[in-house]
């Protein structure tokens, strides 16, 4: 398997047609996979905003009450709020916003981001990932995955993760297969976008190296059941329910 | 960057050289990354393990009531006493046993294995995959990271991760860095390990495959900043804070 930065993307502006920006940069084949950092995605979707576009609400202002309490500065509820609308529904407030985006990401600050924005305080995650990479795959005629880099429980730091895919299953599923003692594989469901979305991520980096889109070749799902649910629901998720009850003290 | 399997890795045996049956397949270059997943070896380090091998002691048997009661069918205690003794910490005990490794990852049942593993019940993770890696490393003369397969909230499903490494920083740090509008990055610290771990889970697989071995090659980390605190301590994470005050009630 083979993974490459697509050359010479330029700035993304609103209104760009991305899929064929990448169409002249790259010969994609049959079997390969694109990866598209959903920044470039916002941009070409005009999901840039400004502070100025929120009118901070009471929940705004609270949250952003609490969480400069425990930072000891002042935060913009402005912000708050951009998360908020952005959100179903706030898994957490406070030291950090924990969000569920309304396609069912979970992270820190429904992922909006404050880096890599140009002419605009803030970028929006894309409205509907996997609807964006679907309109690429149907130009391109290859699998699209859309990625976000985004932080986990449990470990440091940050890593790649799909926000959005069309064209392959999320997760290659291989229960009902047998390991090498012929033993019923009954829980392992991999879940091969992250996993596309992380082996890119470490061509495309997080900084001002101008690699947004990068292709997987001569991968394979290969000969396996394959399901969409990437993302946990409340009740499948008892780190989600048990952080609906917690309640944050700062020493 | 290439990702590639090594071919013909035999079955693994408790005492086997992994480094010199490796070294017999693979043409290794600078610059490679190796990842060897953490089931080949804990078989070489001879981590098969009986459930007689475990005497349930009172915790034990509570838990495995527990989840027993919950699951509705009985649970063996050894296999929660196995779990217990594998670990530092129990994060949560049921619906399953969250547990928090002897050597800081934060997994189901411990890792501990029923795949894969012949001629014993169960398969333990190795004692300290980072020293594992070092002396994979140090034989072989390329960073090396030991993977496991593992869930995570938030998402379904498993995706490749690493438990241990040699020969490379865990992470990649690129706070001080610039974005392209010469923005400081603040809080940007890419765990390249788990990213190289997931990439080449994607040529493993979980199944009867036989490719334990994968080799990453012409991947740069760069010139960045690197440290090793991928596993978060109970203080820096507040998922793990907020687990040890919930009770699972199920409906
Ligand atoms: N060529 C080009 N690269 C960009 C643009 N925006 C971001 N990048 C690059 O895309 C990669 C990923 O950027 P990042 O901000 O981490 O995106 P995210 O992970 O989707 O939030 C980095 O290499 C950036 O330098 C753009 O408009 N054009
Ligand atoms: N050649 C060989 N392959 C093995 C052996 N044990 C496991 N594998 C393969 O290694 C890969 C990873 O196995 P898995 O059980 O998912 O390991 P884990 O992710 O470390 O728990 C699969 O392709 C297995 O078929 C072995 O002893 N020899
Ligand atoms: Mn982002
Ligand atoms: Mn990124
Ligand atoms: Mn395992
Ligand atoms: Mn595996």
């Amino acid at each position: 398997m083979e993974v490459f930065a697509v050359p010479d993307i330029p700035e993304i502006e609103p209104g760009d047609d991305l899929a064929t920006l990448i169409d002249e940069r790259v010969d994609l084949r049959e079997g390969d996979v694109l990866t598209v950092a959903s920044t470039v995605v916002s941009k070409a979707e005009g999901r840039g905003a400004d502070l100025s576009d929120f009118e901070a609400g009471e929940h705004a202002r609270d949250i952003a009450d609490q969480i400069g309490e425990i930072a000891g500065e002042r935060k913009d509820p402005r912000f708050a709020q951009a998360v908020i609308e952005e959100s179903e529904e706030l898994v957490m407030a406070a030291p950090f916003i924990l969000a569920v985006t309304r396609f069912g990401h979970i992270t820190v600050n429904a992922g909006i981001d404050r880096s890599n924005v140009p002419g605009a305080d803030l970028l929006l995650l894309p409205e509907d990932p996997s609807a964006s990479a679907r309109r690429l795959s149907d130009a391109l005629g290859v699998p699209v995955v859309v990625t976000d880099t985004s932080g986990r429980p449990f470990r440091q730091g940050q890593r790649g993760v799909a926000i959005g895919w069309a064209g392959l299953p999320a997760m290659r599923d291989w229960r009902g297969e047998h390991d090498r003692e012929g033993r019923e594989l009954t829980a392992t469901v991999e879940a091969v976008v992250d996993e596309l979305a992380a082996a890119t991520n470490l061509v495309t980096g997080e900084g001002d190296d101008g690699r947004p889109v990068a292709v997987v070749r001569d991968w394979e799902f290969g000969d396996h059941d394959g399901h969409d649910h990437l993302f946990r629901d409340r009740d499948g998720d008892l780190v989600r329910q048990a952080l609906a009850d917690f309640e944050y003290h700062s020493e």
